[in-house]
């Protein structure tokens, strides 16, 4: 009953599921996107969607990196007021920003500020869009059935509630699990490790103690992130708004999670589960890579990639890498625009872009060296590959703790690591063999599910659209204040009654311990001093 | 694409699956059942699952009530201490029970008490399954994959233990939302109603302090229920067991559950919900019942039955609702044993069975009288029937509850109401349109899943079986003690910090004081000594 049957069994399912459903009379969906990364896995569940015959819009500023036209969807584009120059130029500074030197102390500021780079675009393409009533109108006019968005950035969500449409948010859970927070998912920091502290679910003493400082900063960055939402918000909707609110209307969570990979934790019933919509069967490979890979003969390649907001690395970073790459007999197939390292070994072939997920799935491809972004990390699980992960910013350390504390990954500090390190990283998962048991078993755990994960995600797109929502799902937490929900005001009650009742209690006692004693000792005293 | 559309998808769903898996190698399954109405969700699954070609033994007493042989399964017997009669007494005084009258302040420890009757029995059928060493050996022997049970008995978890099995719960959520409790799925008490309460998820103020102090109870309540089986356990396993800790192995729990019905709450990764397993397509009715329902007119039928475990009633009583069912102009049937109560009318019809299921999904039922147990709730929910409600014990008065709050049915009191109260409800729930349109309502949003909810228990008793259990689902919260959970240690830890350092900086600022004017006022005083 084992892998290859249930292999089959679920890739039969997912074709059936497309092959059954159909081409259906369509809705209209309204997607608003994150521009970048975030929108590989949207625009995969979009083109699904078109498929199946519904209409879709897809909200682009007109200067982007990714939203390109498709004959899966309209764009919209609205106007922004920075140039394609300013855009390329924050996302490279983004990027290198990773590499640079920084003092441990402030290196959280470091990260912060750099991610800013790229946040504070978001933010201002936020406000282009709410404020071009052109748009707005012609949002207004379409009659949308849903709304689909990434909710890291709120955009989508305040157009929503401006729009009074139905949602759907397709979120990584990043920044800081704003699913949990907004949701109201108890999230004990006891054990569920908060972002950014690379911890475990398993933690000594100390590091609870870090987790548990950590859970209240995090209050802090939602309001760096968010607090200016709120007045754009604000503005649109002609009423003070609170982001929380607009959060927790009825939307269903199309989270990209597993729990293969991700640590089992409280969840609520409108959180979907999707993690691994990239996960496609491996296709056939190129004329180039397929002699690559032939080539490589007993020792089969390794396959590096730093995503797509990375491919330039500084030389003397870029230098160190080649001389480990060289001193492993796999052949590397590096996707790297930069400069060339002038040490670059034989074994290691730059390419400016690479076939990743039909790579990984070849059966000579022996590791996989990325930065820990969740769509290689998938794809890598889905694939069976162990990995080495230099992971670079926002979920891409506490994923690569994630894979590591499975065994199935080494880690490495992009910033410290050394030529030799990253030799012995490679070294470990590819000829202990422990790291390949591992992630063969997550990989078959991953894969055996009753339900593709994109079809589950179009499932719930097209379930939100037929019944207007899904208030159904809506928990009741969301009605009650925080002292309520933690039943302060209960308790409160109840040891006021206590306090009362001891205090009355206490003065009966008091009174008749008085009226016994008391009296008696004064009369003595009274008699005492009669007879004196 | 609403309604009659996404219907057929989702039958078809359900049976492509059936269709595609086929018969497949089979794993061997040991199944523990609870013998009465938890049976029958339990028996769907094991018939599924024997169709998929697997092996399936079921322990079963030989004293029993509907645990009969079947071309599905095996039965493996053991001898009881108690006889056939003895058990149907018992259930014949639990059943009854229900209408004997109650004083207010004692009515829980009448309703304990009650359910002690049948809770008793289960627990020395336990006890013989466990001291049973032919039994034990020939489980030992066998080799099962996994195990699957219902854990308000607890035996079936204990014997997975001793068997080193993998196992899955069936479970309903009762006794008290014991699901919650052992699996570390947190429950806030100011939305989550405690049983027995009959509160919903939005509480005023005095409902959340009564719901706050029975959710301390509950711990009560599981001693009194559970604590003799941490003895037996220990007895088997030569060791000192907490209960608790067996059911935090790492089982998956297949809750009957549906959001469309519970109120919505945070829960686990490894819990799967599986509400309306026994929502079947209609099938056709017999001659007999064919011929009652077309009888009937244009006013239509009602079903009435409250249950396999009760089909007796006191006479007074009977007749009171014999009265109410006489005033309405529908036909109704009535599932009923005892003595036919002398006043009843020409609509009502008296029958010893009746085919539930078929009857509520005939367009000609107008509504539903029920004791508002899982299983009849589930029925009228997929048939879309509104429902006069009749609760009787256990879970019941809760679910009814549930019902009331989302407008589909009405609760009467079976104590207290009056044939008018019945005539009144069953009036409410037949012509004013609301219910009919909210029960319709539940109906098409429980029925528009990704996946039948059959399906999905047979998918995931397979997964155990493939995987030898689910670990990756199991929350790190298990290895944690009650007051590190809720990061108890690290609070006093930090209030210790602040508490010395407070102390240390008051010391310093008072030293410095004393430095400062202490000496001076000091100086001067010896100085004016000197002088004196």
């Amino acid at each position: 009953m084992a892998g290859p049957l249930a292999e089959f069994q679920r890739f039969s399912t997912g074709l059936f599921f497309l092959s059954l459903w159909g081409t259906v009379v369509g809705d209209k969906l309204l997607a608003v996107p994150l521009d970048g990364s975030h929108w590989l896995s949207m625009k995969d569940i979009l083109e699904h969607l078109s498929d199946r015959g519904h209409e879709i819009v897809v909200l682009a500023p007109e200067i982007n990196l990714l939203l390109k036209e498709s004959k899966y969807y309209t764009r919209k584009i609205y106007p922004v007021t920075y140039s394609q120059e300013e855009l390329e130029e924050r996302f490279r500074s983004f990027g290198n920003q990773h590499f640079a030197e920084r003092a441990y102390v402030t290196s959280a500021l470091t990260e912060y500020r750099n991610n800013m780079i790229v946040i504070d675009m978001w933010f201002f393409n936020c406000q282009c869009l709410l404020k071009d009533s052109n748009t707005l109108n012609f949002l207004k006019e379409s009659k949308f059935d849903a709304l689909l968005t990434d909710p890291g950035l709120p955009c989508g969500v305040i157009l929503a509630e401006y729009l009074q449409l139905p949602s759907v948010y397709l979120f990584r859970g990043f920044p800081c699990s704003l699913e949990h927070v907004f949701s109201n998912s108890p999230s004990p920091a006891s054990y569920i490790p908060r972002c950014y502290t690379e911890l475990s679910d398993h933690m000594t003493f100390p590091q609870r103690v870090i987790n548990f400082l950590v859970s209240f900063l995090e209050n802090l960055l939602f309001h760096c992130l968010y607090s200016r939402y709120e007045d754009l918000a604000s503005d649109l909707l002609k009423r003070d708004v609170r982001l929380a609110s607009l959060f927790q209307k009825d939307p269903v969570w199309l989270l990209r999670y597993d729990f293969v990979f991700e640590y089992p934790r409280p969840v609520l019933p409108n959180m979907v589960f999707i993690g691994g919509t990239n996960c496609k069967k491996m296709g056939a490979l190129s004329q180039e890579f397929e002699a690559y890979v032939n080539a490589s003969g007993e020792h089969g390649v390794v396959v590096f990639s730093l995503g797509s907001m990375v491919s330039e690395i500084p030389e003397k970073k870029a230098m160190a890498i080649a001389e480990g790459l060289g001193r492993i007999p796999q052949t590397v197939l590096w996707r790297y625009t930069g400069t060339p390292p002038s040490n670059l070994a034989k074994n290691t072939i730059l390419v400016k872009w690479l076939p990743q997920n039909d790579l990984l799935g070849h059966p000579k491809t022996r590791a996989f060296i990325t930065h820990a972004g969740s769509h290689g990390i998938y794809e890598g699980i889905c694939n069976g590959v162990p990995m080495v992960m230099m992971p670079l910013f926002g979920d891409q350390m506490d994923n690569a703790k994630r894979m590591e504390t499975r065994g199935a990954g080494v880690t490495l500090n992009v910033l410290e690591m050394t030529s030799d390190d990253l030799e012995g990283a490679l070294k470990k998962v590819i000829y202990d063999k422990s790291y390949k048991e591992n992630i063969l078993r997550l990989s078959s755990l991953h894969k055996d599910r009753p339900i593709e994960p994109l079809d589950l995600a179009v499932f719930w797109v097209e379930f939100v659209m037929r019944h207007k929502g899904a208030p159904h799902l809506r928990p009741a937490a969301h009605d009650l204040t925080w002292y309520q929900y933690h039943s302060l005001d209960v308790i409160g009650f109840l040891l006021a009654i206590v306090l009362v009742v001891a205090f009355i209690t206490f003065k009966c006692c008091a009174y008749g311990f008085r009226k016994c004693f008391g009296k008696k000792g004064r009369g003595k005293k009274t008699h005492k001093s009669k007879t004196h």
